[in-house]
């Protein structure tokens, strides 16, 4: 096995030169969002710690515009919330306005709110929506559909659904039943989408209220569906896609040593009777090594190169794609840096593949984000502490993760005492591959990022962009 | 009791309009560097919850430029580590070198590195260190001395000294005794600076090697010695001045109710049979209150505003002031969110007022950023598992902020279980006031700000810099 970087710039080169010929188009606006979901500065840094080194720098330590992105979130009554979750905040940033946890392009009213790819998709632009989690998760989703609650993904659970045993809200107002527009995937093969990658091919045999598969609606909306990648060359880019390639969320690209996770720490007998007594054991070190069950799954950068030549080709008008490293988060609430950490990686060669992309067609706003903190801690190797004669150990679970710099990276999680760890509130990293200053602030809410975007791709003035900005 | 905002801006206008009527000058150049110890993402964020509100922003938001600074830290054999302490990552700040963990403007090999601050000294610039820990703290002290071992303060610990009882690392070969330079105290008073505002009393009472106290040793070397700030507008502002406020560390100005911080959450007698059984019992929620102990205290606004009046007046040659909040640190250690965002609110002043001199002082850098990161993390309130039938709860400890706008801010503190916190290793956060690219990038290392500094200074020419600049 070549060591992981190499494996990157082999498959970023490769794409480049095989499979991302995209055409010249005659100056097209176009965007590219670029989401790492729960991509944190402590995710940031342990990706980078990982892949680049502590010296190191990732690509997107390259660019050049960095600045810091306000997570905003309303309880259902429209109080001020300190958390977040990948519903509201893709909400956020793809309709300019902030609503409550789980809600997907509606507002705290249960309003529908337009979203910036719908606006494109009117405008004449072409859209795209590749990600790591089903197409129906709550970030894809919220780009161009409108229900309720994040669980009503298909025609089966728009109206009853359970997540890890518990009853979730459903959407009965939403459903098609009820003369609603339907599930997020009902909604997503009639949003007129150019291109959707993802997961979430447990959707395609459901049947709509209308008594069809979702499958054949899909199809009936023009979309040519696969659920293999090896279809995906077979495609022409003229034609609308739906690649759904695994039943749910696709596999990740790395697991921990014999797919080991981040574990409690073991104490010994004595330190029952005594916080001061007895002994802890550490979690032996671990490795980063390859997920066995990823070897179907394309590439995130695959997904990408392909969308990227789907959206250009013969398109005079520009497009708008969001891409989503999805797993950065998923993994993180199991408690597995590996995975997390190989989600970076497929994010940096999804957006190496951009950046070139932007460097051929000179009116591409590339824009990397994550939608709200995580759990994950790099905290000290050993503890700070380790020197006292008591044993001192974090009361979550750590991984000792080998670098492949030959050091040991130690990761904390202890957000809480369950099978899946929480969201943190802390602002997230923005990075962009242009320094407008009429588009991007130092600062900006995610909200902003909507009319950043519209005003990019001409769907809304200059001037309305700077009304809609805060004074500050 | 005001609203802590209205308290601030009072205590700032206050300064602004009384207290700090700097002199103009001829355009000399000046460097003021604001430190937030610990002050991560998280940190910035939950100062912002609580002071500005989830939709506000602080003073420091509102700068021109943003970006974020990697850190670097060296075993002491010399490989990378992925944590670091106020003691290696101000002497790389400060030196340009990196470094290992204790250590004080002394490289790996002990070498010692010609610090900004000295340089600035050498070239006629004036200097000020102010800071809210004792003068002789890991910040402060990595910009104008030199030892192998923060812990060697003091004539008295320089050969032996405890912490939390634990024998600590003494420097035998820096030791008067053995002719070197001495404890940092003594090389604080040989140093040349022209103002030093922290705590620290307690050294001056100690004797040296040579039999002298050090606040003999101070005002031997030239300082008029203070130990209460209403003697502070009694200085003139050409004599180099010493304040130490406090013993050690100056008292924080704000706590939680009643002196309450994080607490772990307690649970039924059945949760003990199994995870799955019994009751979680969640803290009370807590306020910010004042911090009795804070009365004798001075502002770091005040000491910043004294500071900028002395380095400034009747200067041609310009300055270079290092202000440091130290216990956002300290008080994330103590799991003491209050605490720690009380100094937040102190650093927001103190930025005002480095923000207002430049604004009169054109040649005037303002950089706001943090050391390393900590522990603090905003948590979900409640748990985002709260519905499930099985008591779930942070494993660590958890404070629940009721915040001015009326919500309530959850904060988790679970690195270890011991008394103390351990710092995690997230990239920081960097503020400017001034965007000039040749300067300022948006992603740089710690010690890539000591070559920004001496460059805007004029210590380094800018071919110098960009040769040190790395090349990405």
């Amino acid at each position: 096995m070549l060591p992981p970087l190499f494996q990157l710039s082999a498959c970023i080169v490769s794409l480049l030169l095989c499979g991302a010929s995209w055409a010249a188009t005659a100056s097209p606006k176009n965007v590219i969002l670029i989401i790492g979901d729960g991509f944190d500065d402590q995710h940031v840094t342990m990706g980078r710690n990982y892949l680049a080194g502590m010296s190191g720098t990732l690509i997107l330590d390259g660019l050049s515009f960095r600045g810091a992105v306000q997570v905003e979130t309303l309880s259902a009554s429209g109080r001020p919330v300190y958390h977040a979750d990948s519903a509201n905040t893709a909400t956020a940033i793809a309709t300019g306005t902030i609503t409550s946890i789980g809600r997907i392009g509606t507002d705290i009213a249960d309003g529908d709110l337009p979203t910036i790819a719908e606006r494109a998709i009117e405008a004449g632009l072409r859209v795209g929506l590749v990600t790591t989690s089903s197409i129906t998760d709550a970030t894809p989703a919220s780009f161009l559909t409108h229900v309720s609650s994040r669980s009503c993904e298909g025609p089966e659970e728009i109206l009853e659904s359970t997540y890890f045993g518990l009853p979730q809200s459903t959407c009965p107002q939403d459903a098609r039943q009820n003369n609603g527009p339907g599930s997020i995937i009902e909604q997503l093969c009639k949003s007129g989408a150019h291109v959707l990658f993802g997961g979430g091919q447990k959707f395609l045999s459901q049947i709509t209220a209308a008594g069809e598969s979702v499958r054949s609606l899909a199809e009936k909306n023009g979309f040519r569906v696969i659920t293999a990648h090896g279809e995906l060359s077979e495609i022409q880019t003229d034609q609308a896609i739906m690649g759904l390639f695994d039943t749910e969320n696709l596999e990740v690209r790395w697991r921990g040593s014999d797919g080991r996770r981040a574990e409690p720490i073991e104490t010994s007998w004595l330190h029952y009777l005594s916080d001061y007594l007895g002994e802890a054991t550490q979690p032996e070190l671990m490795d980063c090594e390859p997920n066995p069950a990823f070897a179907t799954t394309p590439e995130l950068a695959l997904m990408t190169a392909t969308a990227l030549r789907h959206l250009s080709s013969n398109n005079s008008k520009g497009f708008f794609l969001m891409v989503e490293s999805a797993s950065i988060d998923k993994q993180s609430h199991k408690r597995n840096p590996c995975g997390s950490i190989g989600e970076i990686a497929q994010l940096e060669e999804a957006l190496a593949l951009a950046l070139e992309f932007a460097g051929q067609h000179g009116d591409t706003l590339v824009i990397v984000t994550a939608d709200h903190a995580q759990a994950a801690q790099i905290v000290p190797e050993p503890s700070s502490y380790s020197d006292y004669p008591i044993p001192i150990y974090s009361p979550g679970h750590t991984a000792r993760l080998r670098t492949r710099e030959g050091s040991v990276m130690r990761i904390n999680y202890a957000t809480n005492n369950g099978f899946s760890e929480e969201h943190t509130g802390a602002n997230v990293p923005l990075f962009a591959n242009r320094t407008d200053q009429e588009l991007l602030k130092p600062f900006m809410k995610q909200r902003d990022l909507y009319h950043a975007i519209a005003a990019f791709l001409g769907l809304q003035s200059t001037e309305d962009l700077l009304k809609n900005l805060p004074k500050s």
